[in-house]
């Protein structure tokens, strides 16, 4: 049921492609057999484990294909077993202008037998406009 | 100037512990010494490289401590070099009411010749309460 990839790029490139495509499958094949994943999107609340996982992703793949996503590649940082992509994405509704602001979001992927498997991904907001921000919300 | 920790919970007790302290100078040293680090906290734009992400956290630790922290684990996923921790934090302000809502954490950890250090600091908001919630925000 699952697919390794032969770098983390090329699981990285097939989700965002899953995603596109509406590719319900494809997900399902790249994120990590094991319970020890997570994912955040924005406005949800964390989904952790294989299960909490896929079922936090299918009603975007509901009706097929719903969104674009543009990514930029910001810091990569890889180990023999582990690589961790911080990339920022700007996600378009089919059908509506383009205006939802850019997020954050980090991808991390892990080395198994048969290849590179998806084991978090994580979206945060990027910074709202200047004069937007209450000064106590300023820091962590 | 840096200093590696016995384990990733080391690592990350000594993080918190710095914050409420305001000890930047454990900060500086529990941070990789690489510029392979990225912060992204609450509101803030992503700090990559060990310069950008120091200076973000500056401001928090002038005139000392200034927030407490409440860390919660959820996840812990960790290899020979990299630990990951997803956490849940509450952050207390001093002086003020605890009325801000629990953000979420990923810290990432890496193990170099002198122990653990913390690499990845993300934050990402929790779910805002049902019914305040767009439907076009929904998902990524």
């Amino acid at each position: 049921m699952t697919i390794g990839f032969a770098s983390p790029q090329d699981a990285e490139d097939a989700f965002y492609d899953a995603i596109d495509e509406g590719a319900f499958d494809t997900l399902e094949a790249l994120w990590d057999p094991s319970e020890e994943v997570f994912s955040l999107v924005p406005m949800g609340a964390a989904s952790i484990g294989r299960n909490a996982v896929l079922t936090s992703w299918q009603p975007l793949f509901q009706g097929g294909s719903q969104i674009e996503i543009e990514v930029s590649h910001l810091l990569w940082i890889e180990t023999e077993e582990i690589a961790i992509h911080l990339v920022e994405e700007r996600v378009k509704l089919r059908g509506q202008p383009d205006q939802q602001p850019p997020v954050y979001a980090t991808n991390v992927y892990r080395k198994r037998g048969d290849g590179w498997h998806l084991i978090v991904h994580q979206n945060s907001p990027t910074p709202p406009p200047p004069g937007m921000l209450p000064p106590q919300m300023r820091m962590p």
